[in-house]
């Protein structure tokens, strides 16, 4: 029996990890769980699952559930200190890190340092403090199983060969909705034509970042990390149908990938079994069904969030955590429809420009720099830093 | 420096071996080579790789070569005999069989209890005998490794999952020159259309199975042994475009493939060089270069050789020898346009018809069934027996 904490169980791509859990409770059980604001739902899965620990972000939320759950044993946090008691529950084997945004970073460490392993679904852990977070990963002995499709796809691949055997790690991207539109019309789509995902039902956030490219972009720099291969050994392929997940091109030539339906259950039972695979998770794929798959480079003069990342993984330091928060910033203000679709890539640009890169020693210092990129972000939108804006981030 | 035997090494795969095996002189040295009667082009193999053991198949070839070779101190024999010591030579690691047919048979048998890994490129091996050539295998230790991009594709794709994990095996098929071909306009296609065939350069017999589909089917039968796996495991899907080379479905959902341009040297290198890769052995895939892919199932009514496979397979016992010898019969009639292309299947189903299928429990069972169906094969084409025809697969 596995014991699983999750963090961020109410977001998209916790409710799968429940479902999938739900449809093994021979192999899996959940001991913790931390959420955002959202009581209703969360006492729905405390009930259900049953954890000895859980979290919410305010101390009124937590207010709120413990009036809710006052029949159940459940120990109820709250804040930074809660989400760190889930992430190290003591009897968890995993912990599935699927807060969205910079929020993951500080629980995901202090479960890599209770010696959890770790099912990565949040990118930012790795955009912002990648090295860092490999080396802990390495010195206390704890794997991190990639959640994403396109890093579970390459996990995959890799069984095909040795790493001293890559030529280059292809990660596919669906292009977005966007992708066959012309540069001059980008200017002005709208929230919801950017919220409409060819392929993929995601939460909001992956959403617009699948639109300008930025996930790309974010999951180039989670690749480099994750798989310590240098950046010039990752290529971003654009593949719209989003059947081939990603692939691994060998030196021999050969090149190995991993197809299936789009559905994040798939990489996230993987995540939780490896290396057991479990039966019936996803869709199965229907190839002659689909047809035809078709492939074309990226477009970085109509996409250039995507040029941005590779930008910033090369400068390296501190820039990677300054491109991903200046991208949330950005988002969150366009998902409000406070700034424009074409203001997201301005404003990340113009962030970094303003950006004297760093080097990452610390946690603090990643918090660091994406404190900073939120600040000047906020700045550069004009809007200034009001209320809690700066911790905004969607959990 | 791994010692290499090659029985064909004048044929298609042989000449391609010899190829990988002089681009890596710090990796590979040849100890012994077989070949047909092509005299020429062996005594130049010979004089560049200088194997210690050689063979030819007639006699007189011999002769010839041990003229030509006066010079060398190489030793040269003839026969199923020489076969068989170049075969199992003293000091090699493993034995590439590229002979075409069921000729294939005792040599690689006679490598197998030497203890040789062998890198197979025959199909007929396991075809014919392949319960029995894997138990062999079984026996000694000796790892079969597959030549053909087919089942080197599956063997590369089967790192990432465990065998009890497997759902299907997916063997993909240009679908050959006359895919599109409709059902009538098949009854009156030539011997040179037949030969065209769209994406891969090959032997001519070889070519012919591909156009009939019966090279998928031969495949299928084989990879039945090869991964020891039900039959109703494994499923052929079209794919015209070769850049895909077969793919395993995992019983969670997820598919691995394997892909790469055509091109046999990748496939070859990997059997010689496994669980290693070489460096640029094929050339790259640029998939976006390439564009599109596509996927169809196979028509069985267009293409019945495939549904006689399958039969053959479920049917068991020498069936499938049946159907390969029958098979090798009727192509050859088929190359030497004595037979029009419709009369394939027919011979090989009538052929199928006329057996009544016994166990093979021994080389000899497998070559007795052979034997008949190369007999009843020309019976039914109505040549009669003449000359060594039932000895005339080519090498």
């Amino acid at each position: 029996m596995k014991k699983i904490s999750i963090l961020g169980s109410t977001g998209s791509i916790g409710q799968s990890t429940l479902s999938v859990i739900e449809k093994f409770p021979e192999r899996f059980t959940v001991v913790a769980l931390a959420a955002g604001n959202n009581v209703e739902l969360f006492e729905k899965q405390v009930r259900q699952f049953r954890p000895s620990i859980v979290s919410v972000v305010s101390e009124r939320s937590a207010a709120e559930l413990k009036r809710r759950c006052s029949d159940l044993s459940v120990r109820i946090f709250s804040g930074v200190e809660g989400m760190i008691q889930v992430a190290a529950a003591e009897d968890a084997d995993i912990t599935v890190s699927a807060i969205v945004g910079t929020a993951g970073l500080v629980p995901t460490m202090a479960a890599i340092r209770a010696g959890k392993d770790i099912a990565l679904a949040n990118k930012e852990v790795l955009v912002t403090a990648g090295e860092l977070v490999m080396a802990e990963c390495r010195a206390r002995g704890v794997r991190i199983l990639p959640v994403d499709s396109e890093h579970s796809a390459i996990f995959q691949c890799l069984h095909a060969g040795a790493s001293t055997d890559i030529r280059k790690l292809v990660l596919t991207a669906s292009g977005g909705p966007f992708r066959a539109f012309a540069k001059k019309d980008l200017a002005n789509v709208s929230l919801a034509q950017a919220l409409k995902h060819p392929n993929w039902s995601m939460g909001r956030k992956i959403t617009i970042d699948s639109a300008t490219l930025m996930n790309k972009g974010l999951e180039v720099i989670e690749a480099r990390w994750l798989f310590d291969i240098a950046p010039g050994k990752i290529k971003v392929l654009v593949h719209p149908q989003s059947i081939v997940h990603s692939m691994v091109e060998y030196h021999d030539g050969a090149v190995v990938a991993q197809l299936g339906m789009p559905d994040m259950k798939g990489p996230i039972a993987y995540a939780l079994s490896y290396p057991e695979r479990l039966s019936d998770v996803s869709p199965a794929l229907d190839l002659a069904k689909v047809g035809t798959l078709t492939f074309e480079e990226p477009d970085l003069d109509r996409f250039p969030c995507l040029a941005h990342a590779f930008d910033a993984l090369n400068t390296g330091g501190s820039m990677p955590a300054v491109l991903s928060a200046a991208n949330e910033v950005a988002v969150k203000y366009f998902l409000e429809e406070k700034i424009g679709y074409a203001d997201i890539v301005r404003v990340i640009r113009t962030t970094m420009d303003a950006h004297r890169p760093s080097n990452i020693n610390t946690v603090e210092d990643a918090l660091k720099a994406d404190l900073w990129a939120r600040h000047e972000a906020e700045k550069v939108i004009g809007a200034g830093v009001k209320g809690q804006g700066s911790r905004g981030q969607a959990i």
